[in-house]
């Protein structure tokens, strides 16, 4: 997607050869044309699929989800990290561990919003080792759901999350794959 | 607004009279075309001012914050809760408790993002005791910027922090005001 890639050269910060900051856009500040943008892209993508529901994780994954879902006309549900009062009960949970934040989270879901049967395109806006991603797939098998799609908005391909996941069959469309970067120069696939 | 009122009365569950339950549309499943409209009421509230910047929270506050910064052209900014590895150095900061969550947390923006001058609009979810609010507020002042208004989905009524902003001179636009709940009714102002 040339928008997006033009926004990661302009306004991404390669902060280690691993490590890049998209808080002008995506990650702390949200461009949200560039969101709806990326929301229509994942539509167009995912034309072929007839989903029922869109899951994704709190935050980041939050707006481009919400512009899909807008497209699509589909609820958008984000797991939660953190247990609050009016989220008990009957919930599908995962563990996932994020390396760029250094914690072990717990990610929760409502089974009063994912049923068997219910068909998930899986949002979030990085894919690194996978982590995020196959906790949400874990709530999305526990709920008897099937996952149809994962739609990323920045892949790093150049760590293994992508890889692994397309090796057990799981259809991923990532929308900026990174090949490597450094603080001169960011490679796209 | 009377689509926002239908929505909470149809899908809302009132756990206690001071608990209102709305992950069906707000904090875990989100309706998409409901915060669509959501952020045009907002625009429609705030058509007389000249915002530069709309400032809200993670969690909840993302997509509706994210509709009106597509209405309005304007970049949505979400204050952190967590310490991100790509969030550091030079943050505006804030303490806030959360009742519903029952946690203290750190708020943080970036100073990249907030400058002197930046009028700005804030954005919530939910408005009760004001914590989240009078953190936000305290961020904007910090970063010498003007909070020209504070836009809320669900307010309640019944709890101080309205009145207490209100009285203290800041614009509070809030589509739903509850004057009381309980699990048979509830009452909008």
């Amino acid at each position: 997607m040339q928008l997006l890639q033009d926004k990661i050269r302009d306004f991404g910060n390669v902060l280690s050869p691993t490590v890049l900051k998209v808080d002008a856009f995506l990650n702390h500040q949200i461009d949200a044309a560039l969101m709806k943008a990326v929301g229509e892209e994942f539509a167009e993508r995912f034309k072929d699929v007839q989903a029922t529901k869109i899951l994704t994780l709190e935050s980041s994954g939050i707006a481009p989800a919400t512009m899909l879902g807008l497209v699509l006309g589909l609820p958008v549900i984000f797991a939660r990290k953190r247990k609050s009062l009016t989220l008990s009960g009957n919930l599908l949970s995962a563990t996932v561990h994020s390396f760029t934040k250094n914690v072990t989270s717990e990610i929760s879901v409502s089974r009063d919003f994912l049923q068997a049967g219910d068909q998930v395109i899986i949002i979030d806006d990085f894919l690194a080792n996978g982590e995020a991603v196959r906790g949400l797939l874990s709530v999305v098998a526990q709920a008897e759901a099937t996952a149809v799609g994962v739609g990323i908005v920045i892949e790093k391909g150049f760590q293994h999350g992508g890889k692994e996941l397309r090796d057990n069959g799981v259809r991923v469309e990532s929308l900026a794959i990174i090949d490597s970067m450094d603080t001169d120069h960011i490679r796209f696939r």
